[in-house]
């Protein structure tokens, strides 16, 4: 462990569920031999960090915890297992921390879906800290020309939007409608989809967001559910030959879209649910189910093959997420805005201040 | 058109909505330049028979009517444009008597998805009478070593659940649970998969059907759902790592294992939903659809290549579908038993009687 | 049949193999039951029309002959059988003019690999006339912004690149080597690559091409064969992990690429194999192909499928395939040039003069 | 490190390329921390051991070198951040000792195609001793029903042909024929076959291979290549449509097969090549394999998940691999065997003698 690493940190730690978030510090963990400590720079703030803090989930979270789950900062450290990534290489802390590598889903590449994965933030202390330690198989490789205040929000979102595209089955040249389009991970699935040689059918409300959609998100058509007599179809007519988009992308976080979705998708097209509105459930008539041949497939978050892919988009200049940086220190108040849903793009915490 | 093809037939009619069926005569048609006449020698009688006589689906059929599309018999004309079946051929009637053979879905192979699909004994006339008109290209083909009794419902129901299971993406050596294993189409689908060289969990209730299932029909393992006190637990239970099963397919005719299915299926894993219980929907929680990235797919019936394949698994003789045969005029007899819930395997209508 | 029809027409036409083509009057014919007519406005002029006069290839052709598989125009009669598509509607007559559509192959989408496929202007007369008989089923259906001039050659040459691009499995992101870059086949090969979101290295000689492929066409690299002293090495480093491209699109008329590109292409990468060098052998050694895990795939003609989707690329502006436009008169010139390789670009036949 | 495991054991070391190998004591390694120690009960002898002895590969191999890839034994030892096997469970030590799980092929769970991959007793010391270390991620989990002796074999030959089954893309109910099918890994790949629900042409020579692949081994034909005539017509007309068997698998160990197999198969079929024939070379004419749309395909050893779905395969009883048992200190005596051409099922090595 080199010389110039603290014992001590900053970080923010919640003690108990319900918060409140405390900005102290804590001492500096060593990496195990399979492990890496990442010097976070900067770490985005995402809705799941709030409903880690107000337990708002099945899953139990660790205690007293340490959230966040999309950091990118600097290797500083590595255990002597570690080969193929060296002190100085850049590194992006995700929400899959550490899965057991060996497991039927982990052989299958499916990391996300091991039953001893460790989530940053959740499970195991996470990004919203300066030295945080994360499996060195797991964290995302980042190039040196990628800013790593900008990505952080990518390493969850970005990879999360690029997977459910990826599951959709969606061919370039093909449509897919993006429900929630005019929201944070919605801005992303339509650069995704675009570099993806896909087309477009941005669902949302709002001239604002209808201006953003059409104009620098790439997509093709925009459907305005608030005002809208008939989205289903609308959607469908939104299409050239009528039969309605190939795949629908679900990140709205309310459950209605998710029941219109299975009826405006084309015959045979897929409907990707990814948004997690609490306690919604997915609903659909069987018969027309069954006579169309519709899918409907949960996403979950990317594999490390997955955030290497959406990560190169990202690089190649073809993906921009908005943001905004503040201190870490400042955590509580971006919570605060989260909580009133006044937030527009995403904020980065510079964990120096 | 041959000499011997007579002028009148016998032929199961109904002339409203609502039935009943009335055993008469009626004229022989010629077939179209890309049509054959099929002289029906047996034909099985579907639940979906039933539906039509009584309006119980959102799709209005033709009337009068002559239903039926499980026929089974000798082409005796064809039309000018017919190359590849012969006078003399074999052929079988199925639910998909023509398609457009040229639209986005027909062009993928999709053709029960044609929104120009003719469908036999519902759109157009089908096997409750001696001579039937069908689409060349749609024709089942049959070899002459096939018994044309025993292999009418393997037109509908087998092809059906053969269709299912490839659905599911269900690989050999994999597990998939059937909900509904002790009825026609789940004793057919429990053959289908075990020639498929895939693992059974049988889901039905009474200790008859659990015999029957693990005794005659492959199954290794068998989940009673009446006394069960978990189904999800037990179904789970019987895959050997507790995972649960690789793929699910629900040929069941009521509700509730729709909603269980999801719960129980690996996670990665796919539900196959085929049956039709009238006005149910499919439901699952957002949550856990997610979490799992489970997949929710309706199947219909099969296309021409899943028929060709279903077909040859039972000319192998790895299929076995009881069956009783009875007189074509005793039609209304098999919808009494048929809406009093007491049949046990398929009536196979003799035509000649 | 319309009144306005001829009853002869201007053709070129071969009496016998090894030409000449003979510029003169023949009979229009009628459309059977399952086909149209079309007036055909323009035809491409493809390699294989110059193979089909000179009996390059194993199969033989029709004798007399009119060539050309690359004809766009308008549908002005069709038979009874026939009923989506209209007189008026613009049509594309293509190298598969018709196939049998019940066949395992025909069943599978796969209509090219029919045993009864008609071939335009090879086994049934094509587009160097001025009415052109083809199944129904099969035509191109071209939207009415389409020009016509400008289409004739993505019938043939753009949609089989396309399908190579397809047949690939390279997913966007990804990258894709192609193979003689610079020619007609890989410069809308590029084209089509770019708008499905794959990376590209160009692999042609000289600099004119070079900057073509790296300005115009889409490509991230070239490798230059002609002066690069370790082509494997060149194209492997032109991928930013050095282990090669996805894919390799081969559409050069030689067999050396045939041999490297097993060599270059990444482990677990696909090599299609397009053009078709006269006796030229697929060669790679069965040691590395193993351990890499090389796939090797012929592909051939797109299916209907494929045509409607690289149709749709065109027609959304993302494809552009420079021409020439001649009346069909000069078709021996054109044949001159092509057999002195003097043809840039495609030569577009004008029916009409 | 458990008191029962001595600091010496028994081996069989080769000092340099070309041998001999000497049978002698040598310490007993320490596992590191993702490693286990692996008492090996029994190993097979695969001809690949032999080409390790003698250098054939382009591949240099350790030295001096413990062969050996086909371990089967009990876990005495394990490091400390193995955590999903315990000391005393049974576990096999198969070609792919370990790899970094890290890379983008690993990431797709190719890990046999992974730059590090240590291979075992070729790049490090393998199962011809009584200790042998291995990655705990990589050894293969046998239950204990499993007989160790008997699996030896399956731990290679059996994953080898599982994969490339599987590889092949033939679905149940599809023809595959197998070059090579009576020997030792021809007839594995049949038993594999069957059990997978697909239908098997066996190719090889002699009367007494063709009654054991139609009798024992599940083929439903036998095409004898020593004195059929047309051996490509011969396979076309054991399949029921004259068109050739979807896929075919190459374990021959000579060139000629490599090259007719893209002859006789299906069109859209594919060729999978196993065999390692020296310097042998893929060759298949350009343009056939152009317009029948072949895919040819390297299939090297499984990943970790073929190697369970192999094992579970073989522990379900479907699968017999005939074996003979021989002390270790043999081994030089089965390799002169081997040598010679003389040996029909494969050697089993008893390390205890």
């Amino acid at each position: 462990m080199s010389h110039n690493i603290p014992k001590q940190q900053w970080a923010q730690v919640i003690e108990k569920t319900g918060g409140p978030v405390q900005y102290k510090q804590i001492p500096v963990q060593e990496p195990g031999p399979d492990e890496v400590l990442v010097n976070i720079k900067y770490s985005g703030v995402c809705h799941t960090d709030l409903h880690a803090v107000n337990g708002d989930w099945p899953l139990p979270t660790k205690l007293p915890l340490v959230g966040g789950h999309e950091g990118a900062g600097v290797v500083v450290a590595k255990g002597n297992l570690v080969k193929d990534i060296e002190i100085g290489d850049h590194a992006g802390v995700k929400w899959i921390n550490g899965s057991c590598l060996a497991c039927d889903f982990c052989q299958q590449s499916d990391e996300p879906l091991c039953a001893h994965a460790l989530l940053s933030g959740y499970t195991v202390d996470g990004s919203f800290q300066q030295y945080c330690i994360a499996k060195a198989a797991h964290v995302a490789r980042l190039h040196k020309d990628i800013p790593l205040d900008a990505v952080a929000p990518v390493l969850c979102a970005g990879i999360t939007v690029y997977k459910g595209l990826k599951e959709s089955g969606a061919r370039p040249g093909q449509t897919v409608a993006i429900v929630g389009a005019g929201g944070g991970l919605g801005s992303l699935a339509q650069q995704y989809a675009k570099a993806m040689g896909l087309r477009i059918i941005a669902i949302d409300s709002g001239d604002e967001k209808k201006k953003m959609c059409l104009e620098q998100l790439g997509a093709s058509a925009f459907v305005d559910f608030a005002t809208s007599n008939n989205v289903v179809k609308d959607v469908q007519a939104a299409t050239e030959d009528g039969l309605g988009p190939h795949a629908v992308i679900l990140v709205a976080v309310n459950e209605k879209p998710f029941q219109q979705a299975a009826e405006y998708v084309r015959p045979r097209g897929t409907v990707i649910c990814i948004g997690l509105p609490a306690g919604a459930y997915l609903k659909a008539p069987v018969f027309e189910s069954v006579i169309k041949m519709v899918t409907i497939r949960g996403s979950y978050v990317g594999n490390r093959k997955d955030t290497s892919e959406a990560l190169d988009f990202y690089r190649r200049g073809l993906i921009k997420a908005p943001f905004k940086v503040v201190g870490m220190s400042e955590l509580q108040k971006v919570y605060d805005l989260m909580h009133k849903g006044q937030i527009a793009g995403r904020y980065v915490l510079d964990t120096s201040k």
